[in-house]
């Protein structure tokens, strides 16, 4: 029969390939819904595209559709508490998040938290599930005095929309100000004692007169307890009937940033906007007979980290709530200020892979003049594929890099990036003999070309600017200190040997490297010091792909 | 008490909220793995990570950590039966993956599938959870004859692992070559009544001897029943106990990847990368006394589609499966290759915004010289902003767009917008007294601003090259018509007015224009034409970002 193999590409050493992720965790105690757009279920998508990782605890399976519930199994006590047993016995925890509870969840719950002694306890996310977003109640009195006695106490944050509020502190009231509003919040933190809440004001959307225009908005409050403040979240309200499993995401959303550090402040403001966006967004899943209600859409965020909208402009966030500061403050600073390339090329972790780069045997054979030119026209060619990628990367810096002086700079360096290639083109026309233009465009990528592509592809893709500048200056840098090392030694007398040694000893060259110090002072001044540890496995890393890259050309032959 | 307001963005007219998305759908019959590494907790973050959307039906809960299963309760039939019907019903479902199987799912899942007509079926992916990844058997001798009985029949793709595929034909084997594998499959293929299988074999590394290299190797053989051939998939060993949960993962991955629309040796070569990608990076997540066996890292790829690894020279993939073909034609075609950028802005989508935008009163009060000079100051300041944004765009193209002569003329782009922005520099210094050059730097973005740069935002992260110059072009060629339009009545003396219109009149904007128009014609031969609705609705959002951008000047005061 016949057949055909696909190589699978097992990654090369990535930008988070060095070790485990760590991912942080979250487990989820809430119910199943079945059709996928609230529950556990929205739980673990909004964990995930949260690049968090996600536990269950499942405490009802459900069948139902986002219109409504046909069905509800308990799940019994000891699976219940087992479960909670055996994730947090063996499973690291950052945060809990609770949906729906049954007696016998709470009670198993309230078990485990108190086991934990206060210091080694999780975050506790109490999304009160107690009046759906279509309105019908979910949960008995008992029920809710016990989630008052036994969950309450223990939460970081508790975060009911205002139905479940006048549930928790016994009463209706009408709210028609930011007044009732807060005086609600401050209620519901007595009631339930525990010290911030968040008042998810989707069901009520202000009117216009209200704000003095003719908009309609959503007004979340969240009180911090501990500073006695109030932040009012204004946003925009939506018609859409893309609202099935709202509160669930925006308490999942809250605790995955929680777990990624973020402040109470900040992990709404994300969580908030995560919601907003995928309400908007919404997606079509239901078949066309089911009209009134559909999910929100939980993918379509993913790429958007809240880093991202707590630092881009284009985001109002930057305005009120500050950005991390930058906390660490490395010991050995004062090196780095001096010359960070050095630093970086010194450290332990790049000292092999630099020094393999740069004391390279193909170097050395060039200059003796003893380099095959079969393996010189392969590095040639593969050089000129790997420029055509080195330039794309510079252009994504230059579109990322804050200055415009930086931006312009990148600029001229994907120009002599550019002389390069036509060095190499003109290397391959007079030298070896290629005539036709397209030659150069159907150059196929070797196995240590492949390898670092796809590394550039990742921190392009991943990476902030400064790690893409410590994914290009090693080569920059490099070539101009391979070639000192050698310089004493040229014997070759072979011109297209000698052109290509006197390209990176030129003054010219020189200059690109001083250009690049520079650049790199200026991401140790930028970079959040506390991933340090991430720019040295790329300089690391990227160092090992240029010795490869020439082990590559050294071990070609024409077969 | 002390509050702050913080401003939710809701989201522009983004490129994918012209309407809900249309998220293909996956739903899976499976355990549940509290822990979070396995069932259906691995399947909803593998589809989610696919961007599609997840449905569950929970055949069973467990209680269980990467290294061991402690307790496990079975759903009742009625619940099994109750959400497969209500998830058949109401909810779109293009994919079926099956899981851990109970007797009553067996039934209940061949109940169903039996009653839609064949045309009408899901595609259905059985993953047979049989063995464990750790090697223990799940399932008796009875449930393996209910499984072949009723499920593999109507299954599309049957992935098990080799001591799973002896159960399935009831007989154990040395597996000790490449043509071993192919009788299994063909075996397998026999006993279970269904055209496609995957043999995983995962759990037999080859040897270096058989390779003729001393590597390890994962060889996984898809026999295609429709064409009587084999696909071997080879994959590099991974030394690593980061295993838990590979199965379900891939099975998942594969079933997202088929409701993708990608074909079957596509889909299965993109679950294996997916997999082998998220075992290589893995995560750490369980306490440091578990060591023997942890979970894979599910959210490691989220940003890598198959569509890339399909296309990017980067993965090997390649090399063997074709792209999907370019299979629609629409029948305005003749138009669209007259000038594309004449048949998008008459489009009826387009058109009034377009009309809006080149016809805007702004322009109108430039040329005759009424326009108060604050609000053209307004203007100038946030059109150098938005320049800056345009002009990382540009560079953002370069980096993706196919050929080197366009990457070039992108950069020129750039520069070209450098120029712009040095003139409103000079306009901002001579005519508004504007001395500190820190000015420029500090100008703050208004919400018209706002909006286009996160469009701007979103279209560069989610867009392909052709995606991000129908967002560039309408301000590049808008201008120039707006100037068309009020060439003939242009009545101001003012020169500040008479420089500005003069520069969007000029023979070298005309030249831009023109060069613009090529680059379109360029986007219509290249781009999938399957989507040309999105060129379209971006085209129209940009326009209409554009009126509002103007509006914003003409609506601005001092205050």
């Amino acid at each position: 029969m016949p057949y055909s193999t696909i190589t699978i590409n097992t990654p090369p050493p990535y930008l988070t390939l060095s070790s485990s992720e760590h991912l942080p965790t979250v487990l989820t105690v809430a119910g199943s819904d079945s059709s996928g757009g609230a529950g556990i279920e929205a739980d673990i998508k909004t964990i995930t595209a949260h690049r968090c990782y996600a536990q269950t605890c499942i405490t009802a399976l459900t069948v139902q559709t986002p219109v409504s519930v046909f069905d509800v199994q308990l799940t019994p006590k000891k699976i219940v508490s087992g479960i909670l047993e055996a994730n947090l016995r063996d499973m690291k925890c950052d945060v809990i998040k609770t949906g729906m509870l049954t007696m016998d969840a709470i009670a198993a719950l309230n078990d485990r938290i108190t086991a934990i002694p206060v210091s080694e306890r999780p975050l506790l996310v109490v999304d009160p599930v107690l009046v759906a977003t279509s309105g019908s109640p979910l949960a008995g009195d008992e029920l809710v005095a016990e989630i008052k006695e036994k969950i309450t106490p223990f939460a970081t944050i508790l975060t009911p929309n205002i139905p479940e509020s006048f549930k928790l502190i016994g009463e209706e009231r009408a709210i028609d100000s930011l007044d009732t509003l807060y005086k609600l919040a401050m209620d519901v933190r007595e009631a339930c004692n525990c010290s911030n809440v968040l008042i998810k004001g989707g069901h009520i959307p202000w009117s216009g007169q209200l704000e003095g225009d003719n908009q309609r908005y959503i007004t979340d409050v969240l009180l911090l307890g501990d500073s006695d403040k109030f932040i009012v979240y204004k946003g925009h309200y939506s018609e859409t009937t893309h609202t099935h499993g709202t509160g669930c995401t925006l308490g999942s959303a809250i605790a995955s940033n929680l777990a990624r550090g973020y402040s109470l402040a900040q992990a709404v403001y994300g969580g908030i906007e995560y919601v907003q966006n995928a309400v908007s967004v919404g997606c079509e899943v239901t078949k066309d007979s089911v009209k009134e209600n559909g999910p929100i859409n939980h993918v379509y965020a993913v790429e958007i980290p809240l880093e991202k909208m707590l630092t881009d402009e284009c985001f109002s966030a930057t305005e009120v709530i500050p950005p991390k500061p930058n906390s660490v403050i490395p010991k050995e600073m004062p090196l780095m200020k001096k010359s960070f390339s050095q630093y970086l090329q010194n450290h332990p972790k790049v000292k092999p892979h630099w020094d393999s780069y740069i004391k390279h045997d193909f170097v050395r054979q060039i200059a003796d003049g003893t380099l095959a030119k079969e393996k010189f026209q392969y590095f040639v060619e593969q050089d000129y594929s790997y420029l055509v990628d080195y330039g794309r990367v510079h252009c994504i810096v230059a579109s990322k890099i804050p200055t415009l002086d930086d931006m312009e700079k990148e600029l001229m360096m994907v120009a002599g990036v550019r002389t390069e290639m036509d060095n190499h083109k003109k290397r391959l026309r007079e030298e070896f003999g290629v005539k036709d233009d397209s030659y150069f465009e159907q150059i196929t990528k070797g196995p240590a070309l492949k390898a670092y592509s796809r590394y550039f592809n990742d921190v392009a893709l991943r990476g902030n600017w400064q790690e893409l500048i410590a994914a290009l200056t090693p080569c920059l840098m490099g070539y101009g200190y391979a070639l000192y090392h050698v310089e004493d030694n040229i014997t070759t007398t072979d011109p297209v040997y000698l052109d290509w040694l006197a390209v990176y000893s030129s003054k010219e060259y020189r200059h690109h490297i001083a250009e690049g110090e520079r650049l790199m002072q200026h991401v140790l001044q930028t970079y959040p010091l506390e991933s340090l540890d991430t720019l040295i496995n790329i300089y690391a890393d990227v160092c090992e792909l240029e010795t490869k890259f020439w082990d590559a050309a050294l071990n070609y032959t024409k077969n």
